[in-house]
């Protein structure tokens, strides 16, 4: 049996990832479907026992975990490959009703069609516009449907079509595509693919309106066109953007949603100038990541409103300096800041997705040349609402989806700043759980004690 | 009695123009008061017959015309100054009450204070502004008050600190004013300025609160720190545009407010790309210059929206090439306007001060890039409203009052423009009436069958 490759190092535990036998670039589907037939075949031969394959703090995998983590797989997950063309039987997070616990099971995920991509997934985190449509209280239902939109993996097969990407390539899965043919591809100002902008709704394949999910002939419904909560997935080649592969994907993984939403947010769409002030609603991931955008942009004051403070302190590693609580004061948060600032704050960033905050966030810029950017998915019925004299008096409200940043064109010069060290992103890192656990990453973000939760398929 | 000087043709009606003595730049108040004795004193020596000066088609005044002119003045206007410093008797438009027809009459015109000027007004042409704030409809009511805020006159006398503006300077007075000095006056982005911004609550002075009309003791309030329906005014210096005197001011007199508001809106804010698409909501002269703006950059489309069709043929002259009447339709017009350009237009520009064409302006432009320029005045308790997830599409909204143009730094190149043929002003100008007859251009505004309509002070 070939030996693991090391994918890299997960910082914040560390804990060896491996990748499971897509080392080779090369490799067609053929080849890939017998060497996962090997290792369906070794499985059913290893039985050993589980043990915690960081204790030994050691870096580099040794022979002997790697058959723990083998065999700690192999029982849960059970892969077995069913055909190169008609499907895998699979493991995967399922989500069967709204709210309710996901659960981990076979399932099985046709192959890639003509420019779509099947990956193998080593990590996915956790966002919490998963859990809004998972809790689906607010946003359409659509069930049963596997989540997860951020992710890193490597490429196990292609389809029809597909020319820039191979099997064995490094990749992030992201929600956000990237034809590279449409008038939005064409501009530079925006990210918003005709083809494959980020859709909520559709839960099907884009070439035939199927589901690439089934289990027992059900159909499984995708979230966002990546649904990486599971083992394999079959992603729109748009929706990859190749990566470095000496970059450790249990890390840049997170650039596939939340920290570009907030990062992109500041630097690509509020811009604010040397010296200037940026209030940041919402200190989650994307609300520090917006943070981290105006340290990085040279913004002299940057104020985070929360209504949790606990997170204040930690807020400070990423480039806040004063905190503002909305239930300390019983005058609307915009005056406070007004009040602070002389007058309002040059940007501001939505990052909560509340109605509420967005406004706040619109009335706390000052006139003249005041900028709001709403960065945050808003619930399906909310109304933004202004006196339009505020807009001529010369405020700005702005939005966009995934920091204004193109996958395929913007994403692998982000991790090579990551790489340079030019761009921090393991302090996003709070917790790792593997699949089995993913109901506590979900608990993790549903109680808001979470930054990024990677969710590891490889143990 | 020296001669009047010809100030510019007046190209509509051919009528001549002239300058009431304030010709000589060098003059000082002292002078200036010493001229107006004699001229008071003149008009009570000459009782000449009324009779069109236009008829014979000259553009020269002759000796006769002139003795015409003044005889026709003196018996309404009844000029006469009561004293450098403590006022003049003088002849404006007042409104009494609101929607009431103003009244030609005599009122007190205070001396300038520190850093105002008096204006000896020679040509105000009414603004749909003006007919909102006398309607008091939909905003706050202040009377009596004398309104007209886009004008061009000649300074009579300068107070207290102003040095960049001596009387006998030919200006265009203007309801946006600039300090110079403020956060916004140094802002490249901003033409608010703190001190001088379009205020239509205050109605009297900055200096001490007071009015600077008053009648038989009774005070009148300002509007918009302009008043220009009065012979004589005062206005803060910052709030006058230097005018090359050779400019005639029967014609560039209109960029005091209308023309720089819709042109501004597009060159300034909304700037269409080169062969972009641009929709102009209403088709008043603010339309049309917002029109003209968008032939001016580039756009190769622009699509006129208006419920008045009778319009449309004039349009054409602006740059509008194709025309739209909401009422032709039984959907949203932004609906019809999205299908008739592939998803929506790049820019659009709002000048109706309709909170509905606002939100039809918004929805109208295209995801990704398009932009929305607020640029007419709403009433007071309208509300904006939008789908938060539209901004975050990439639509962006914003506005500007004045086009944001800074009246001093930015004015005299227009009026340049207009000088070296590369600005068309004269084709806004449909109507010219004497000051007698300002009710009959308050009608043309509200009937909205006027442009531009003139308001003479000089005959």
């Amino acid at each position: 049996m070939k030996k693991h490759q090391g994918i890299g190092p997960f910082k914040s535990e560390k804990k060896r990832r491996r990748d499971w036998r897509l080392d080779d670039k090369s490799v067609g589907a053929r080849f890939l479907e017998m060497r996962y037939n090997e290792y369906e075949n070794s499985i059913m031969e290893e039985e050993k026992n589980d043990s915690d394959p960081s204790a030994d703090g050691s870096d580099h995998p040794t022979s002997q975990e790697d058959q723990e983590a083998i065999s700690t797989a192999g029982k849960v997950i059970k892969c077995r490959v069913f055909s190169e063309f008609l499907g895998l039987y699979l493991c995967a997070a399922v989500a069967w009703e709204a709210g309710k616990p996901l659960v981990i099971e076979e399932v099985e995920v046709a192959p890639p069609q003509a420019d779509e991509v099947r990956l193998k997934i080593l990590f996915t985190s956790l966002c919490h516009t998963d859990v809004c449509f998972w809790k689906a209280k607010e946003q359409t239902p659509l069930f049963p449907r596997i989540f997860g939109h951020e992710a890193g993996g490597i490429v196990e097969s292609i389809g029809k079509g597909v020319t820039e990407i191979q099997a064995g390539d490094h990749v992030l899965a992201v929600p956000y595509g990237e034809c590279k043919n449409c008038r939005h591809c064409k501009s530079e100002e925006s990210n918003l693919c005709d083809l494959l902008r980020f859709n909520t709704d559709r839960g099907v394949m884009l070439n035939d309106g199927q589901t690439w999910f089934s289990k027992n002939g059900k159909p499984i419904y995708n979230f966002v066109g990546t649904s990486t909560l599971s083992e394999y997935t079959v992603v729109h080649a748009g929706c990859v953007a190749k990566c470095n592969t000496e970059a450790p994907l249990d890390t840049v993984c997170i650039l596939g949603c939340s920290i570009c939403t907030g990062l992109g947010a500041v630097i690509n769409v509020a811009k604010p100038p040397q010296g200037s002030s940026v209030a940041i609603f919402g200190l989650g991931t994307v609300g520090l990541a917006a943070a981290e955008g105006a340290r990085i942009a040279g913004a002299a004051r940057i104020i985070g409103i929360d209504s949790s403070p606990s997170g204040f302190e930690e807020a400070k590693k990423f480039g806040l300096i004063e905190f503002l609580n909305p239930n300390d004061y019983d005058r609307p948060v915009h005056e406070v800041i007004a009040e602070m600032t002389n007058g309002g704050v040059d940007r501001s960033v939505e990052c909560t997705g509340s109605i509420q905050a967005m406004m706040s966030a619109f009335e706390c810029v000052h006139d003249g040349w005041g900028v709001a950017v709403l960065a945050a998915v808003p619930n399906k019925d909310d109304i933004f609402k202004a006196h339009p004299v505020n807009f001529l008096k010369g405020r700005i409200v702005k939005g966009c989806f995934f920091g204004q940043y193109k996958p395929w064109t913007h994403l692998p010069a982000l991790v090579d700043l990551y790489m340079n060290k030019k761009l921090k992103l393991d302090k996003y890192i709070s917790q790792s759980v593997p699949l089995m656990e993913v109901n506590k990453a979900l608990d993790h973000v549903v109680q808001g004690n979470s930054l990024k939760c990677i969710i590891r398929f490889a143990e």
